[in-house]
């Protein structure tokens, strides 16, 4: 809902945090009241994973030097992970944060945050599902946001963009212009909204947001969200009509699909890790 | 034809157990009842020629962690050597598997298959004169099998493609909507038959298949298909009539080019394998 | 103003030292009459800092073997830092020459200097506030000022795009056909005026120009205009309505977003210099 | 003039020579009847920078597997250098030959010479003052070799095309459909006429052919003729008029820019060489 209009009162409680962390944000660091015990340390697996994700998605050319990659804590699941606020393609281990739900870090020691981190936190609330979150500039993806054509499957690999892809306009949602940023936990929660059960939605003017159940398909819809974008305008480019998979070939198609992302993800993996 | 139509007789068993195959496939890994003898083992030569070549198309960007490649094997007509289901880009010697024409795994070993291996038996099946068969989802095809705008030879390098490059309609062989996957012998059959005797037919909503009288012939097509696609459409975007290789240009240059290939496959060989 | 009509008594007088110096240029090296004294020797940072853009510049394909950035010396408003006449990609520390705001060298030590130095020494003298100037061949900014399609701000990374970009042509300027070169002070005198207070300016039929008040925000800047250009050619290639960030958009966006450039600033160094 | 009408005495001897080269070619090896003498060995910095090119050209994209690039020698008006028959990106120094101006190798020792060696010969015989010849098949020229579109300077690094860039029909030339390949003296001279005393000329469903009066010019401008046609497109895609070079600009853009390549050269090399 745009900021601003009246709202009941546990949402103008949440505004009320939201717009409180926003400004210590803008100071460096956001910090709840309260210190808030971490939880468990996950496995060193999970962090390699997503120290891993944001290499690839760098090494594949759908985030530069912005955009960002999470995980739901696999032991906690109020809590998610996600680096500091750098380029993609430098994290380390090193650099994973652990955050609650409002996006607020829990042991920062010092390092910054990304403004949008509240696209992870609010998703991770309204879609209990939800295990990886992806924040990207895919570049093809762009156009798409920007103008009247949806985005829908070429092919079996983007079967999983049968559902529809809405497009989120932040000038809608906050009622009036903004710097274009998700940087509150209300604008967060109006783009899950706008995302719903879908897998990608586009940013208008931004870029796109791409979920999933586990952090390899997180990866992998965010690659073939970007194929896709590109065949799309190509195929568009030809002239005349375009074929795309009907409502039954892509919920079959993706069911299939989504059982082989490992072969993908060994491949990105090795490239992008330089083994 | 369409699944689930009458079948005579002959291919009514191919049906049954190409069903029974889907099943067993969906289980990790295909066996036919009887266990098979291997043949004798190919010359060390087609092993790493095949390994290349799988380096080779990931290299040039006609296949990413999706596709594959095979060759009949030089002893034995009725079987083929393709690697284990894995990107091919990571393919080495000791990945390569020996398949009946039926597209059954001779001695796996417990490495799985790929789910469309049976696009390669059934053309070789069909094709006695295919000796290589590279099946991949070359990304600027993709868009020319999901419009109405034929494929055609932009300059005598794709002059192969002068004879007309079909579309198959996974769909319309099937009869209804499908996961897209060639992963039984009747699509597959059904896939050679649209492809006939030319080296490439394009696969609406998926991608393509290119066979040759040799790898290194199979190899070049898949790259030269991806690159007349690609220059197609410049063409078409810049306006106006294209002009593309009559049928004798076509047919006179494919001989002629067809001499010269060893050409690139030496410079891709070493560009893929690094030396 | 084109060269050869009436000036008035001071631009006259520019207007013959800048003969005079396109003279002496030709010659292999531009001197004033009298030998100039330096400046104090800038910090090693600095000069660091402008070898890395160079690179950068390079890397991110925003210039070839042709181009160049400056800073203006931080410890003399009245010079500035720009390497030699040579690729951007080889640019050393080395290299760096100091040029008064004239744009001639002060101490050459027979090192040649772009012929178009007074891109830089011209929009010195206009703007204050600029620190930085990058000249560059952009690729996909060039069909731009070759058009009547002007550039706008796709997405809050080019936010600075937002006060319009103009586009200098240089036969206008000159009054008559030129060889295209901002080879003079007074053809540099005339970009500035066109580039005005606005962060860049395309040159008809030759590439742009990019200011900014920090050389990271220059690169930044001059990174994000060349993918703005590449988006918005794709967004109008989709057809219907392209929707660009409002007016109140980019300014809210670039405020913010300027202040996140060392993110990317410190990914394409470690790129760009191997490191 | 078409193969195979009435030709004057001089042209039909040259014209059986022709035939009777195209069938010892054929063999593998072109020899005249008597053995030739080799021309003085050419310095080592010739050869040095023939090999470069050939690296530079398929490191920049402009060759793939195919294509050729040779040099006058600069001791002997009636002899070229060029490699053996194989990909450029391979090629060193052992590879480089000697040849007369028929196009026959004068000391091959077994090693296969290219098919369509006559492009260069012809056009040595027609053009004095061309010393280097380029043949390639760069991508983004094809598209305007196969539609009515006229490859036009957009910006001063092109403006070498300003005199107009003929494209050759081999199959008016023939007469009749051909296998799109230069591979006789009449079809090098029928090229030759085309191409003029101009720098390039396309080859409709082929290539392209550059010249100069220099190795590092004819490769700039091979370079440049492949990003112009890379550029032109984009700016014809963004809909409405296009703004080319003026034929004074052109002219006056190109002497200046000519002396300026010394400075891509450099880079070129560094990078095609690894050095």
């Amino acid at each position: 809902m745009p900021i601003g209009t009246e709202l009941p009162h546990a949402s103008r409680r949440r505004f009320v945090i939201g717009v409180s962390l926003a400004v210590l944000a803008a100071l460096g660091g956001a910090r709840s009241a309260a210190p808030q015990p971490a939880a468990p340390a996950p496995p060193a697996s999970v962090i390699d994973d997503l120290v891993a994700a944001n290499r690839i998605l760098a090494n594949e050319g759908v985030v530069d030097g912005y955009g960002h990659v999470s995980v739901r804590h696999p032991g906690a699941a109020n809590r998610f992970l996600m680096s500091r606020s750098m380029a993609p393609a430098l994290v380390t281990a090193a650099d994973i944060m652990e955050y609650d739900l409002d996006s607020t870090p829990v042991d920062p020691r010092g390092r910054t945050s990304f403004l949008e981190r509240f696209i992870h936190g609010e998703i991770y609330k309204a879609q209990p599902g939800v295990m990886a979150v992806v924040h990207n500039h895919s570049p093809s993806v762009i156009p798409f946001g920007a103008t009247m054509v949806p985005l829908r499957p070429m092919y079996h690999m983007s079967a999983f963009l049968g559902g529809g892809v809405p497009v989120f306009d932040i000038k809608t949602a906050a009622g009036s212009p903004t710097n274009m940023l998700i940087a509150t936990p209300a604008l967060g929660h109006a783009l899950a909204q706008t995302l719903g059960t879908r897998p990608v939605a586009l940013m208008r003017g931004h870029g796109a947001v791409v979920v999933a159940p586990t952090l390899p398909l997180a990866v992998f819809r965010s690659v073939y969200t970007e194929v896709n974008a590109r065949l799309q305008a190509q195929a568009l480019g030809l002239g005349g009509p375009v074929t795309y998979l009907d409502a039954d070939e892509a919920r079959m198609a993706e069911a299939t699909i989504s059982s082989t992302i490992n072969r993908p993800w060994e491949l990105w993996k090795a490239k992008a890790l330089g083994r």
